[in-house]
Parts: C-alpha cells; sequence; structure tokens
C-alpha cells in the first residue's frame, strides 16, 4: 500500500521481502528476498537507497544504528524506533515527557506480578513481553498468580500494566518530517474484537472536541519529543472518567489509519513516504463527514471469488483493499473502506462487506 | 497507473514494455520486455495470462486475433480495439449506427483533397492518416491544396474531415464490463493547447443537461454497438448550434478520465481494471463537485525537484501523479488533480501547479 501511494510520487522502491510471497514482493518492481535479522543482508540490500523505511517494527535496533553509521538514513530512525520494539523503554520515555499511560511497571516474576497487581487495586493486570507483541500476541489478561506463568516463559522482559477501565478505544495519528512539519489526522475509534483490530470508525463519534484536540496534542508531542519521523500511530483508551491513556505506539502506516486511503485528502501511505523523503506534507482532512474501515479477516472457506463479487455489485461505492495473501482463518487479508454522510449507513455497508468476504454473513 | 488501481483489487499484472524505462516497467513487479509488433513476443507473453489489455491502441490488429485464436482473452476485443486504431473504420462505423461526426471521406490525393473541401465548403480542411496518430501527431489542417501534399507521404490511407466550427472540446468517458453493466462519467471539457491536451474540467461547465445526457448516451450507444470491454473514451465537439460530434475514440484510459483518480468514487484505471475481468463496476460519480486535471509537460530544465517541492508545499490538496519519465520539452510528463467546491479556485490550483512545474511560472 505504500509502495500503491509511491507511485503518483515518482518514488522508485526497493523492497527487501522475508519471501516472494508477500503482500509487497508481488507488486513491488525490485524485490530483494532476504532477512531482515541479519545485518549484512541489510548492509548488502541498502546499498543505493536514499533512504530506508520500514513496514514493521522488527528490524533490530542495533542493525539499524549500524546502517545509520554506514551513512544509510534510517526514518523513523532507531532511536524513535525503539520506542515502537520495546514496551519498557515506551513507557519509561512517555512517563518521562509527561504523556498519561496506564500505571506499569517491569515484573520478574509471577509473585512480583501479585505485588503489581496489588499496587494498583487488584486483579486483573495486563501483562505483556516488552518486545514481539502484535495483534493479542505476547499480551496476556490474568486473573490470579497462578496464572501469570506463561509471560515470562520466552525469557524476554515482562510489563505488567493495570487493566485499565475503557469505555472505547481511539487512535490518534500523525505525520512528522526530518525538518519537523507534522499533520494530524482526526482521532478515530477502533473497535477491536479478540484482541485484533475490526472496524475503525472516523471520526470518533461523539468524541468531545477538547478530547480530541487533546489527544492530537498528545500525538504530536510524542512525535516530537521521540523525534519520530513517518507515521506515528498512538493507539489509546477513553476512560470511563474522560482521559485519554496511551495503550501502544506504531512508526508507520498503521490499521487505525487505512480509512485514509479513501476517506482523507492525503492517505496516511502517502504522508508517510513524503515524510520519509522530507517532502511537504500532504492535507490530513477527511473527504466525506464519515468513513468507516473494517478489516477484512480469513474464514473458512479459501476462495473469496464468490464473495467478492457480491460485494462489488452489492455495493458500487465499496472498496476494497485486498493483501494478496492465502486466506487462512483469522488472518488479516484485506481491508473495506465505505464513506458516506450517514454514519449507521456507513457502518453496516463496511461490516456487510467484511463479514461477507470471511463468510460470517451469507446474504 | 492501472497497475497503482489493481493493487488494492489484488490484482497480479504482467507487462509486456518496450523498455525497462517505460512508466509502467518502474513500478509493475512481472515485466517482460519485448515489441508488441512481434507477434511470437506476444505469444510468449500471453501464456498464462487471464486476460490482456492494453495502455495503448498501437498492437497490430492481427496479433490480437491470433491471440484471441489462442484462447487468450483480450479485452478490448480486435474487432472493437480497430475503431480505436483505424480512423476510417471509425468513421465507417460511427456513421452506420448513426452516431454524429464531421463530414468526411477517405481522400486518394491533394486534388481529391480540393475536391473534398469543395463538397464541405472550402478550406480549411482536417487530414488525417487512418493509423498511428497521437497528441496531434498524423493531424494536419490544411489551407489549401499545396500544403496537403504531406499526409500523403507515409504511405498509409488519408482521411478528410470538415474543420468543426466547435466552441469547446468535450469528452464522455464510459466502461464497459464482457457482460454489458456499464457506467459513465460526468461529461468533461478538454481544452487543448497545440493539439496536446492542457487541462479537463470536471463536469464541464455550464454544459446543458440535456446536452450532456445525450453525450452520454452516445458513448453508451457507441460501447455496446462496437462491443467495446474497458474503458471507452470518446473525444467530442460541442458545435456552435449546440450539437455534438464526435473526434475520436480511444479504448483505454485516457487523458480526458485522470481526474476520476481523485475526482470519482472509482477511477477510470479502476473501472477499467474491473470491467476487463468481468468484475462488477464501480461507481463513477464525482466526489467534489469540480475536478480539474492539468498536464505536466516537461519544460526546459530536467529536473523537477526545486518545482516539485515547491508545489507541495504550496498546496498541501494537490494531487500530484509523476509518470517517472525523464524531462523533454513538451512531453506528458505526470499530471495534477485538483478539486473542491469553487471552480476558479480549482482551476487556478491546478494551472498554477502546472505551469510552475514546467517551468513557465516562476512565482
Amino acid at each position: 500500500m505504500t509502495h500503491e501511494a509511491g507511485i503518483p510520487l515518482g518514488i522508485k522502491f526497493k523492497l527487501l521481502s522475508d519471501t516472494p510471497q508477500d503482500s509487497a514482493a508481488q507488486v513491488v518492481n525490485d524485490v530483494v528476498v532476504g532477512d531482515y535479522r541479519d545485518l549484512e543482508t541489510l548492509r548488502a540490500f541498502a546499498r543505493g537507497c536514499d533512504v530506508i523505511t520500514f513496514d514493521h517494527e522488527h528490524v533490530p535496533t542495533e542493525h539499524l544504528r549500524a546502517l545509520e553509521a554506514d551513512g544509510i538514513p534510517v526514518r523513523p530512525g532507531p532511536d524513535a524506533l525503539v520506542h515502537a520494539q520495546d514496551k519498557g523503554v515506551m513507557r519509561r520515555r512517555l512517563t518521562e515527557i509527561g504523556v498519561p499511560c496506564p500505571r506499569h511497571r517491569i515484573v520478574e516474576d509471577p509473585a512480583d506480578v501479585e505485588r503489581f497487581a496489588h499496587e494498583v487495586g487488584g486483579f486483573p493486570v495486563v501483562l505483556k513481553t516488552v518486545r514481539g507483541g502484535y495483534d493479542g500476541k505476547g499480551v496476556w489478561v490474568v486473573r490470579d498468580a497462578a496464572a501469570a506463568q506463561e509471560p515470562f516463559r520466552a525469557g524476554v522482559p515482562v510489563l505488567a500494566e493495570e487493566k485499565v477501565d475503557f469505555v472505547r478505544e481511539l487512535a490518534a495519528n500523525v505525520v512528522r518530517s526530518p525538518h519537523g512539519q507534522a499533520v494530524s489526522y482526526p482521532v478515530v475509534e477502533s473497535v477491536q474484537v479478540d484482541g485484533v483490530c475490526d472496524t475503525v470508525i472516523a471520526p470518533a463519534p461523539d468524541l468531545p472536541e477538547e478530547l480530541s484536540a487533546h489527544a492530537q496534542q498528545l500525538a504530536l508531542t510524542i512525535a516530537k519529543e521521540l523525534g519520530v519521523v513517518g507515521h506515528l500511530a498512538v493507539e489509546l483508551f477513553e476512560t470511563r472518567d474522560g482521559r485519554v491513556l496511551v495503550n501502544e505506539l506504531a512508526m508507520r502506516p498503521h490499521n487505525s489509519g487505512h480509512w485514509t486511503q479513501d476517506g482523507a485528502v492525503t492517505s496516511q501511505f502517502a504522508n508517510h513516504v513524503r515524510a520519509v523523503l522530507d517532502l511537504p506534507l500532504g492535507d490530513p482532512r477527511p473527504r466525506a463527514p464519515w468513513t468507516v474501515m473494517a478489516n477484512v479477516l480469513g474464514g473458512d472457506y479459501p476462495d473469496m471469488y464468490a464473495a467478492y463479487l457480491h460485494c462489488m455489485a452489492r455495493d458500487p461505492g465499496l472498496k476494497i483493499h485486498m493483501y494478496g495473501k492465502d486466506v487462512k482463518p483469522g488472518r488479516k487479508v484485506g481491508h473495506v473502506n465505505t464513506y458516506g454522510d450517514d454514519l449507521d449507513d456507513v457502518l453496516e455497508r463496511a461490516r456487510h462487506a467484511a463479514g461477507y468476504l470471511r463468510g460470517t454473513i451469507t446474504e
């Protein structure tokens, strides 16, 4: 999707891909297949690149520092990206700069989890491995010390967080360029099902103006203080008492910004590319009163073709984005965007299409 | 741009390109470099393709028939495409099905041109080689028989047409799928400078509703009667006495439809792909009251980078589409789209950006 957004800008991508079957590897012209965890692979790949960016945050921080030492601009740079790679570093830094977070600390063992639970008013508490989590993986909600064994098995430091009493999840998406220009997208509501993003509503319905401005300001502050270059997604909890707390950070185009492809003047992907290349940023404003994104998860049948035809025929305004992935149950294989004046209608269209493509709606 | 539109649909392109430097060859993953005029090259390329389509109309008709005979679906098929390849065939067929055209006939030599001029009320008349013309090439406006020598030099049949007294040029863009579904975009005004499209305004300002509906109906009729599959652009003259006459046909995404990338719910490129694959077509309606496309022509300086930065910074809502081509004076190297509520503003923004990128506006 970043390549797609780069085409009109005249940007030539070179892709380092795990396999030739990866989504991006199917559509980019210049593809190198290799392991991003191997420094020599990265070095050989980076030779001749003007700038390096990412569509995930798993490239080891020390390798990125080595590329920078070789003189290759890495954006976002490792000093920023580490906050999206390591939840312990992220919590420490956000707290230092006064950004509201759930209460948290690194815990040593299940007994320490029990002590932490006591400090924050009791179980349940949330445990996270500080590295490697994604879409609910690496995250546990534990109800007692006995259930707190598993997170420690990976040998990675474990972060404990209070279980926030939130009314919903929000996301504030901003983009920042090396010379410090920044743009902010409207704050969205992100509806999670089983720890995976299901639907995003832009803008977040009934969000008080003041809280929206506060959330955008927090995201801009984080981008600036951490030196982020490119897209920054700040996932937030809206608490029952009207505050926002930062849940997670991502420093790349993010699922909570996919709506911008069809719903904003400039998509998150285009603005990420513009930021990484230090081009002036594009207008982040919405093009319609409401835009809804719904993820298409793989269902029980591997061939979506008939469902795909049905959805296109049923709704000629539906914007489908497929990733060229093999369908596996629960895997994100695409998303749909809908937009319009009537939120109920826009929501229904997106949810119907996503459900139909998954096979959970059959009429 | 067709590849760009195919990515979200999950369509895998294989490209036959003249050179590795062609615009599409820079961004498509699977590229074969070869000569589209060579049947064996085409045959080898087509093996394994589900369907073949084009971004120009120069593949020889008889080669397309050979591919069809091999069992490869060609869309638009040669029986339709020949009308966009051969202006003589096009005029004959449009006249047969009652579509209004300028008066015309094939002429044999300069003396015959003089006779034709006499038949239509005198010089000037327009001469066109029936094949191979593009952007003003292969077209001559001649003021007397002495000036009518050149068109005959190529050894290609020459079509003479009356010089229409038009107030402006319009274009009606429609898309038709193999099972006969069709969509029609708003009729646009196309402003030509030196025989090359300069600006497109969507919809055409002050076009009477009735004439607009008539133009769209003509385009739909042509698409149906000629069996077009994919995008059909019908270039029209709006005459001083309130009629429309067909000027040219193109059976592929067309410059007069580039505004749809940012101005319509579904772009011409996306709908062309959907049609060629017999997928249900997308909504062709505009997303803004006014959208303007302005072509970026190469200017005197080969490096557009500074101008590119300036335009992005000046207008964060400007949608830039660059083709990755080397800049040569007068060559189409990209286009810009602008949209909004106020036509004067939208026009000024597009023209300023295109002029600035070309170097004809410097402030």
